[in-house]
């Protein structure tokens, strides 16, 4: 069966559960989205996109711009990076604040919102100030989607910006520590940018294609970190990529992926291709959960899985 | 290059590092053991075996027995087993206890202790008392190995329950919360026992072949569990087979696996083979220095990685 | 106003207040306990007596053995006690195990459960084995409260030991960390039988007298501890005597005191008179609803208060 | 003997201790504090003052203003401000933001820092803004004082501010969890400010004396908070007025007292006297060490101990 009977199917089966979920309600500009929503894509290494839904439909990209700073900082700062940001699961989310205490301000990971603030200081130091740091981000996700109209949600930062006490506090902490160089403020809203940027579900896949390929995009050819970099990237997203359910999404999907709470999830099929979905129904951990389910539907139905 | 050369060079390679591991200390019987010693054994779907090193020398296979009693817990329970235990990493160690007690008794994982003492609860429950539950565990590990020799060492055993008093301490804790069902010192001494027993890398990387072949023994023909729980074994072993350097293994080995500290390390390469590895000088973290090294020295050398 | 006129006052008081508390359920013989009861003495340093109420009426004194044990302690090994146990308050119950473990097994105070298990511990060392140190306990009680009668009850002792398992956690991380010497079982089975010694509210008023008159009974006139020591128990009282809400107390009833989930409390007014109430419906915070308000409605019509 | 004589007998004991301590050096400001510098005051019910030592020496009160904003507070606010802020101890530092995360941004105490803060919180709202709340404090603490030249250091409130980052962290985490209402930059330089307030032995040891008098100064006869809370405010001073050795404090000095990492300390004896003493070195709790000393030499000398 090809890959669009595929993705035709799973839009059916998950027609009942749309109404399950729960949109992110911490801020007003997530809060209104309409949660009868569903896109996904496949993108493969020539080129070729297979999409089903809303793919064109623009969303709040939210946590899955851990990958594209995570990344970015990869490649400016190496393995020094892990001076300051660890690589190793979180455990629950009621511990981040005890444990980023007990290792002295030190994130775990990069994709806890500490680890992820802490990369967005790394790059503010590398490009001088946040208004350049926060444009290579744009910048670099442009060049890998290959779409120079991507952009972020003013409205959406800001409303971050104004709920923002707990990412505050965080970025607090790592200071006291002195493991965060600049302005608490200005890099927790360079953060709050990176969150904000909309993308389709095209246009993610798209860009995460290297990671499935060690590193080099398939279609131009050029390499955007090294083999082990991209492997890297990948056991973070395994192992660390979806909140307290990580493990759960390890097993029920199989494949190495990040969610937002904006409701979309981008997955890599090692060697094969990368798919994007997009649902903004959130289940119980935070997680877009159609967009769960259609990763699942579509690894059951494909046999794809790098276990 | 051949998989006997690759194992003999990797034995060269590792030759330097061997002086820097440290046994592990807790108890006489593992703390006396020499840590000048290396073995790894690569098994194949149709039971072709290389070996390099001491890989006829018996050893402790301690954490190693979780993969094991957790894979017959879930033969025998199913899903209902994560009403009793969880499939999350569990962040740092000194979070377990806190952990234990904010999620009401409820192990994070089967791969932390207080998992695997659960888990042989289980089984006790089960096989109706203690003797016939660790009898089972030999008798399924003996089976999967094809090895009727393999049993435990009774020194060990004992040492352990002398020394477990942090063990006791999980275990009361569970059943204080009502998750572990029969008398705390008899589940303990049925968990001391598992990990007491002693395989060489040849009966490990046997035994563990099932996994690498989505639950089904490649040479036997026979199914051990159904695809889907051998895909959950396999992830639960990459999100939670290190201690606290899951992560950390996730990305430099970038397999599927599961150490003890008695200096094995066990690998699932899916769909192709199974690999145990023996050296016990361990690392910070508690996983075989030279094991993980000699493994990642593999998985470089052959391109062979889920990532 | 004289005092026994001043205790039928708050004896009409407190009546609508007996159906407010919850009595101890965690055990049958607790939960079985007939919640409209009250009585209250109090005993002046010639040895004059105030009773109203079930003055006559045994209840399980409970934690209230604390005080005894840990003077007699005290009496033992001098300040040595302080190398094994804490004086600092503990903060919320829900951080006790964490904090056993950050401050690697050594109690935060003497009223803790693990650092009366602690203390038990300490005194079966001096007194050789468990069955002696009990004795040792029960006569040391016996001869403060001058009263030969005093005894535990069995039903209550052993059905705590079939409920016991946080503490038997407890005891547990504390040989984990070298700070138990005996075995867990019988430790813990001596403080269960000190739990369960019965006293009624004249005992527990006389049995205290000395802790008013700084370490000298002033009946008898025999020192008991030094004036130091006598000092430090009630200023352990007062920080640490009622769990979770002893900071509310010392200001409500502004006085040394420590209850017991039993019902019953013990006041100490330095210099002057030492108070026993009991009513076994206890409030969110496991302390004697009515007796709490019962001594807070003495030091408001007295003026009695250490502030 | 006289109080003056005890005075100077004091200040011959602790001379040896003088070199012990180790000032404050978090900001510069304290770091260059000379630490062979000791000063003690009493003052009586009548006014009558006894020093010894550089009593006329201004320093850095620190978080002994968190006993005039507490006390401020209370006035303005009663019972309501219950409900931001608990009265009971905290445990060990460590646990200080785990416990602010697990009971939903209310602080345990008004004199741990997160506590302090939200004192201000609350005076910021009653004042309608920050620059008023400051002042406010001020005057109150120049009318108790009776004394009108006290005021903040600009240099050391501006110092704290640059180096205040977990306090910024603790402020935040109250504002995610709606406990905090303004701006938590404006917030926390109110605290700082307050902080920053210098005043000696004799001005410290005059303004205490309405907490030993039951809420009523005893010279001008004004009532500044009622008998009920200024039994309170000691209360909460006894149990947790000296960061993590409360419970030791209680016991070697015997009296309700506050202390300050800028090396005063101020205690109540009720009904008798307020007492002030300085000296910048402190111990590892960041309590004076010579101040700590010379307060258990005066109760030991007198007798004068609330036990």
């Amino acid at each position: 069966m090809g890959y669009q009977s595929i993705l035709n199917d799973i839009a059916k089966e998950i027609i009942p559960l749309l109404k399950e979920g729960k949109v992110a309600d911490y801020i007003p500009a997530l809060a209104n989205v309409d949660k009868y929503q569903f896109a996904m894509t496949l993108t493969l290494f020539d080129g070729t996109q297979f999409s089903v839904g809303l793919s064109d439909t623009l969303f709040s990209i939210q946590s899955i711009s851990k990958v594209f700073s995570f990344t970015l900082a990869l490649q400016t700062y190496g393995i020094k990076l892990y001076e300051r940001i660890g690589v190793e699961p979180s455990g629950n989310p009621f511990n981040s604040l005890v444990q980023l205490e007990y290792e002295h301000g030190k994130p775990r990971n990069p994709f806890i919102n500490a680890g992820a603030i802490n990369v967005s200081d790394a790059l503010v130091n590398h490009y001088k100030n946040p208004s350049d740091a926060y444009k290579e981000i744009e910048a670099f996700i442009r060049m890998i989607a290959d779409d120079k109209s991507i952009t972020y949600d003013e409205i959406v930062a800001s409303s971050e910006m104004t709920h923002g006490f707990r990412n505050l506090a965080l970025a607090n902490m790592m200071k006291s520590f002195n493991n965060l160089d600049n302005d608490v403020i200005e890099v927790v809203e360079v953060y709050f940018k990176q969150c904000s940027i909309e993308m389709n579900t095209k246009m993610l896949s798209r860009s995460m294609l290297f990671l499935a390929n060690h590193g080099v995009d398939p279609i131009s050819g050029q390499r955007y970190v090294t083999d082990s970099r991209a492997k890297r990237i990948n056991a973070v997203m395994l192992t660390c990529g979806h909140y307290d359910a990580s493990g759960d999404f390890a097993f029920n999907v199989g494949l190495p992926a990040k969610s937002g709470v904006g409701g979309g999830i981008v997955a890599i099929v090692p060697k094969i291709m990368s798919i994007a979905v997009f649902s903004p129904g959130l289940n119980a951990q935070g997680n877009s959960l159609v967009g769960t389910k259609a990763l699942e539907l579509f690894t059951d139905k494909t046999g794809l899985s790098i276990f």
